[in-house]
């Protein structure tokens, strides 16, 4: 049922002119492949210009039962953008069609009357954050890849970031959308108001539902004032425990940062890897903190965020603070963004996950991963978001070398359960996609795959979407 | 098939023994009303002491077809506590079982690692409020109603309050829930984790539901840091247009207030018919802010908003401003809290509303509405969130005047289409319930009612669960 027919080339050909629609093998190979390095060949590439040609795909698509996977940069990590569906076992055959929203990629509107935003899918986040900023406007979610990743993808994965723990994750700023769904049906649910409880809320069903349930089409986004100024902070400290009892002292003197990265020991190591770092040799952790708000609080804040860091005698001193302004603060910035580039200075290859527990135990679980890392003499860095008690776990190995694969396999499903013992879920931002589908039954019970099928089944009612994918 | 039979009362009575099911019409009246004023009578009302219970009900219910009607302190104002179901006409039959959740209102957890709270659906939010205060914790969801309502109740309609302008409403709280659904299916869902994107959103489907899906019977709340003190401010203007260019210009200084309550001028004369007010005669429309914070940012905060206020020529000066600490603020809050007492003075009935339009039409909004009570005849109050384009609309009238009822019902109706017309919503905290029901085509298309449709069956496919409202 899905293999390419003339009529389908034609029907697509027809829908999608002038070289919008791909088919030859090097353009669909580029366009099968997602940031988890995961790939496979779709049978077709279409690039709509507009919903409507997205709505009549999906009436096609639905009548022929032909698999849709809708992507935009495919920065997704978990292979949420790859064409396969590994239900479909024994078939090498090309399993659908790709949709590419990167067409769609206009600023509709900003209204810095409403605070609202209304774009595309295809809108790259940093592109949206520099014209609403320049208005005076603020979109917070901040996902490490927002220069490179867009909205539509956010919302899809329901993307956190760095400001996810005083902003909230993208699910807080989606206010409405426009959505084609298989059988070419249009949604247009929520609006232009910040708040709305009419109905069952299926803006925020569509957020984080990984492309399963339609392809969006228009998404109204919530803007805030933007803050002032933002100062920026590093504290080094002799261990993670000690880093996580200033993180306790901080939020009990009633502070709630825009920003609270953690770096553990591993990764302050790997970091040394590759530029000498600024901190000295006794610091085994770190803390990069961020404030925002109004100049002259900000001074008290960042005063007052001192003062309690310093206040513990377990801390190593602060040993670097960056004042407002984006400049100053820009080089503890780089720091943090340094951990991608220098992990692969401790091994060629990575696993990578985004585990999330209970905000208490974060000490417990960050230990547990560094001993799964001895255990099996692999470097494994944590670090991360961990005001949300979301740990970025980078599992480092050589696969070229006998056997380490599977030992970086093995640490993988070991941190999985110890993380799920814990209360925690395997994931806090990345989503399920193909990588962590094997494990879901671990975290969801069957009466909620249960119900998951059932609303997915009153989306997409021939499991057009994503297939295999997500839950 | 909901008559009363006797071998209902029986498993009743088995399931909910000691007084815990009744059946006398003088107990059934009491809980076949809510706010709204309207009621029904219930054919029996039930009240669990554990989810056990709850479930066994559910499965029951679902086999005999019998309408079930979740309640804890009935504070809702449009009617979806009550156990009607509006499209069976004709019937003066009982029409179901309310289920009480009053006698489950255990706090079970409060914990200050996690930032994390778990109750059972029948505490009171208040008590909450302070349970978690005490620890330097801090829920921030305030319902006009959280000295008398639930969480249950809040999560079931997705509550605001005054603070949701900074800190969200309602729905960015709920981490995680058990709830029993029909045919007796536990649903647990989510957790103690502050984020997790593992699979559809159930958590954010229940919330806000209106009793439509199943029943909460336990609820995971998110906590943040306690801010360490508060300030308000009220500042007085000469007219609505005046204040809301005040509102623009706080934001367009990059401040987010905890709270940003409005009046306009028929509230503030509401006000003055039961007390003297503190204002000079010129002021007709007025602002009460909050700012919360660390003690020395929150002082330049407050700094900051007088100097915003008192910059634009237009506004009549600030006329009084309390420091921080509760005690000093109250007075402030009290006036607030006044306009429901005081807007009886101006008329003995009353249908009230929370239409909610984008920010930008705010304005237009509230001119358009005080129109439509000068062309009636009518005082409409105006006043309420509009930091979030929240306007409580609270028509006035006395309905024992000839055609003065039908005169109100008109001008509710016109100002339901106007709010439409500027892409409004028809609630944006009470809900729907009975009351709005008969408008919401006006505002869901028939693909959104045909999904949300999709969505209740597959939780509930008799649809026993509070029918007739919301959708």
């Amino acid at each position: 049922m899905t293999r390419t027919t003339h009529q389908h080339q034609r029907f697509l050909s027809d829908l999608f002119p002038q070289g919008d629609c791909l088919f030859r093998p090097e353009e669909l190979l580029v366009f099968g492949m997602d940031a988890s390095r995961l790939d496979a060949r779709p049978m077709a590439v279409v690039r709509p210009r507009e919903a409507r040609q997205i709505a009549e795909l999906l009436q096609y698509a639905q009548t022929e039962r032909i698999p849709v996977y809708p992507r935009a940069r495919a920065t997704n990590v978990v292979g949420a953008c790859v064409p396969a569906d590994p239900r479909r076992t024994g078939t090498q055959e090309p399993q659908g069609i790709v949709v590419s929203t990167l067409l769609m990629d206009s600023i509709i509107d900003i209204s810095p009357d409403d605070f609202v935003a209304v774009v595309q899918p295809g809108v790259i986040t940093r592109d949206l954050q520099q014209n609403v900023e320049r208005q005076g406007l603020f979109y917070p979610p901040d996902p490490a890849s927002l220069n490179i990743s867009t909205i539509g993808g956010n919302v899809a994965t329901c993307a956190g970031g760095m400001r996810a723990l005083k902003y909230g994750v993208t699910r807080e700023y989606v206010l409405g959308m426009e959505a084609a769904l298989p059988g070419g049906r249009m949604l247009r649910t929520g609006g232009r108001c910040h708040k709305n409880v009419v109905g069952l809320d299926l803006v925020r069903l569509m957020t984080g539902s990984e492309g399963t349930l339609g392809i969006m089409t228009e998404i109204t986004l919530k803007l805030l004032p933007l803050p002032e100024a933002t100062a920026s902070l590093l504290a080094g400290f002799s261990g993670m425990e000690q880093a996580v009892q200033a993180i306790r002292n901080v939020f009990r003197a009633g502070m709630l940062p825009a920003a609270l990265e953690f770096m553990g020991p591993e990764t302050l190591d790997c970091l040394a890897l590759r530029r000498t770092p600024p901190w000295p040799g006794n610091v085994r952790a770190a803390l990069l903190f961020r404030l925002d708000g109004t100049s002259g609080a900000l001074k008290a804040e960042r005063r007052r965020l001192e003062s309690v860091l310093q206040s513990d005698a377990d801390c190593t001193p602060v040993w670097q603070a960056a004042g407002s302004g984006p400049q100053e603060e820009e080089p503890l910035w780089e720091i943090r963004r340094g951990i991608n580039p220098a992990s692969y200075l401790a091994a060629p290859d990575k696993i990578s996950d985004d585990v999330t527990v209970p905000r208490g135990m974060l000490l417990p679980a960050l230990t547990d991963i560094a001993a799964t890392g001895r255990k099996h003499g692999l470097t494994i860095l944590t670090f991360g978001h961990v005001g949300d008690g979301n740990i970025h776990v980078n599992i480092m190995h050589d696969k070229s070398l006998p056997g380490v694969r599977e030992k970086a396999v093995a640490a993988k499903k070991e941190i999985m359960n110890t993380v799920l013992s814990m209360g925690g879920t395997l994931s806090g931002e990345h989503g399920v996609g193909l990588t962590k589908a094997p494990y879901i039954d671990n975290q969801l019970s069957p009466v909620e795959r249960q119900l998951m099928a059932g609303i997915k089944a009153s989306f997409d009612p021939e499991g057009i979407m994503n297939p295999g994918k997500a839950y």
